[in-house]
């Protein structure tokens, strides 16, 4: 096992070369929510499959598990030291708009400090960080704890089959935590650790009027219109203090106390900063509530797209026969996000005139978590941090969602540390998602520091 | 000039073969909507220019007038004889979806007693039908009466240039009265003409809020969504009668009286037919009003389409920049279709939060009309539906627009007879469009025996 100074000493002379695999990794465009890239996410996976199998990892495979290609493997050759759990995800988010990207988005591309390309930061760079930490310290013959890989290829369209793997295989990926590479820090100069992550369900509410579209003079006040009842109903999901008024939605939202408030007020960016990165002309939230605690401890509901009717050039005067918005709620602990659908179904039976049918389905769902503050797990994340940043990390809870966090909290009993390096302002799941490379960089260096920090725990 | 009954006969023994070039004008696809389609236009036009000038027809011509290619000619050798203005159209709707259709739109297919394609209830059976109807005149020699062309190619996008042609060509498009094709009657044993039509003033409504997609777990919550925010304004649109809340819109509207509401309720279709025509689950409209009066007698506004966030397949967690509606308002008389958009922008203006910025792009405008129902031209046509049908025709108002109808009342001082031979269930503007055969077939004895009527006017 080399030591983290000669790991790092070997981090620093094959930077460059290993930057290629980097770039690699990007350059594969595995967007898991369009079908026609399936085969994107096949290649993926096997080169995943062969970096883990290069590292010297045993059973380094593909396992198909539902509609989720798995990447699995571990070593487990040092008997007494911990065991962790390597979760990460190779899949992407779909590209559109791709006329507003200013290179393409899977030819990544070095511009000042950043690398630009879908994936990027979310979470291809730190994927490859972690896997080059690891290469950094096998220099010295053996890993100092035992590691299980768990790398998912359907994160971005809610992790089908994962829970179920995991239930499944509860033996498999016994272990003592979880590093989970998806998550951020704080800034270039502050590292942070994200311990509270929403939960979330996605759905499609369908809105259905006339048997076919009808021209919207002929009939055009005589009937409902399927997009006008379909913005009547999100226009009525938000009180005008912003609350979400689907039935018990708040039911079970644990309160805040002043002391984690005051936690939380310490690591948020101020409204000024979070409002320039949004680029929205103002903010707005739930009433009663700080910017930070709206996205990081406060549930809300977002639409995620609408469309219906004719939506091409000029002017088409239909009434339309349907229309469609995608949907999401963000929930915390301890919401439970198998209720939602029920909640969302009751408010719009409740508000649907009898002018329309409607349909509500459920794209996916997954739970919320909180992990532990004060394990040594998360000790020894926070002297790998402040090894590499100098600083010691800032602790938030954070408005993404990252289910499995939740799903392993509940299947295995262990917590998860979200040690991941984009930055607030990566611009992921959006156009031009990019990487800071001085952070990546300094992230290799953390996870060397973390893992040989893991490796020293009794 | 041959008199009614021989031209009737000619028609009888020319219809099949007649008819192969009224499947010829359905097979171009004359899109006016999509840039792409333009070289059709102007294939339609051509073949017009070429129809026109074999009924002998002077100047028969293609006018380019802004975007709109118009197609014109004109015989005056009547004289003493009233001379009619013929106004069609021979552009056509988009075809989507597409998927809808079980037969392709461009080729003409007859199914039963229709004949189905886009356009030829709208109108390319009715223009069909009209030049058959003058073909079986001339067989005499001369017309009854004298005509002028004036067809449009770009009707179906708020016919750009068409009210500017006719302000500058007064003295070439003087007449005593329109006949206009596009129209439609009641029902296959009971002729109908519409004299009141609705007018249209049709927008682009943006929202835009975060400068870029924002990733909505990170975001949501703490920024306002420009999907969320048009929903809002676009439900607050109607109130709770369902009467339209843009300030002053009702200010001009002309009040109905209990003698043309007897009127309209003599002609109108019952409820449960009218919910059948549309397919709708109910009906619903201005409180206080009958279906008929909704659509043919009061204004009303309608999203023609919205679209806005990820629409493709499955799930992406996006909180949008910006989220488009299409809307259109229908208006009737004494409605100021081009004081629509003020309306529209203070009505915006009072609703629409710090947290967007906002656009409106009016697309078109055009203004509703009132025909004289008592009008020997009238007479005439009403006479000619009567041998045509063995019925006289029903009056009504109706919903759609045909904004040259009043450009004509305001420009060159002269009424428009609506005569048209789609039905109510043609299904124009949407897919798998029909036009019932034997009603366009009593429609070329229609307009022959309407011609020799008018011809008889001193």
């Amino acid at each position: 096992m080399a030591s983290p100074e000669s790991a790092i000493e070997f981090v620093y002379g094959r930077r460059n070369d290993a930057f290629k695999r980097c770039e690699e990794f990007v350059a594969i465009p595995s967007i898991s929510a369009l079908t026609e890239h399936a085969p994107d996410v096949q290649r993926m996976a096997q080169a995943l499959v062969a970096e883990l199998a290069r590292l010297g990892m045993d059973n380094a495979e593909a396992v198909q598990a539902g509609a989720n290609l798995l990447v699995c493997g571990e070593w487990i050759e040092a008997p007494g030291k911990p065991t962790v759990l390597v979760y990460g995800h190779y899949d992407v988010q779909p590209v559109d708009p791709l006329s507003e990207w200013d290179s393409d988005p899977f030819e990544p591309t070095v511009r000042g400090d950043y690398l630009y390309g879908r994936g990027v930061a979310d979470m291809k760079g730190s994927l490859w960080a972690f896997l080059f930490a690891l290469d950094a310290l096998r220099q010295g013959g053996n890993y100092p704890v035992n590691l299980k890989f768990l790398l998912e290829g359907a994160e971005e369209v809610g992790s089908p089959g994962l829970a179920e793997f995991i239930a499944d295989h509860r033996d498999r990926l016994r272990a003592d935590v979880v590093v989970n590479l998806d998550g951020g820090t704080h800034s270039p100069d502050q590292p942070g650790i994200v311990y509270g992550l929403r939960g979330l369900a996605y759905f499609e509410l369908e809105v259905k009027g006339p048997s076919h579209d009808l021209h919207s003079g002929v009939f055009g006040g005589s009937v409902d219109n399927p997009i006008d009842v379909l913005c009547r109903l999100i226009a009525g999901m938000h009180d005008a203090d912003r609350r979400v008024t689907l039935p018990g939605f708040y039911d079970a939202v644990r309160p805040l106390d002043p002391e984690e408030r005051e936690a939380i007020a310490a690591s948020a960016h101020n409204d000024e900063e979070w409002q320039e990165l949004s680029g929205a002309p103002a903010l707005v939230g739930e009433k009663g509530y700080t910017t930070a605690e709206r996205v990081g401890a406060r549930p809300c509901l977002d639409v995620n797209g609408i469309v219906g009717g004719f939506i091409g050039e000029g002017a088409k005067t239909v009434l339309p026969a349907k229309a469609l918005a995608k949907l999401s709620t963000r929930l915390v602990a301890d919401q439970e996000s198998a209720a939602i659908k029920d909640m969302l179904c009751e408010y719009v039976r409740a508000h649907a005139p009898n002018t329309v049918t409607w349909e509500v389905r459920e794209l996916s769902h997954g739970p919320g978590a909180i992990t532990d503050r004060h394990s040594p797990y998360m000790k020894a994340a926070c002297d790998g941090l402040e090894k590499a940043f100098g600083k010691p990390p800032l602790f938030s809870r954070e408005g993404g969602s990252v289910p499995v966090v939740g799903h392993i909290q509940q299947l295995l009993g262990i917590d998860s540390i979200m040690l991941g390096f984009g930055l607030p302002d990566s611009g992921i799941h959006g156009p031009n998602e990019k990487q800071h490379l001085p952070t990546l960089f300094k992230g290799i260096d953390a996870y060397i520091y973390f893992l040989d920090a893991m490796g020293r725990l009794s």
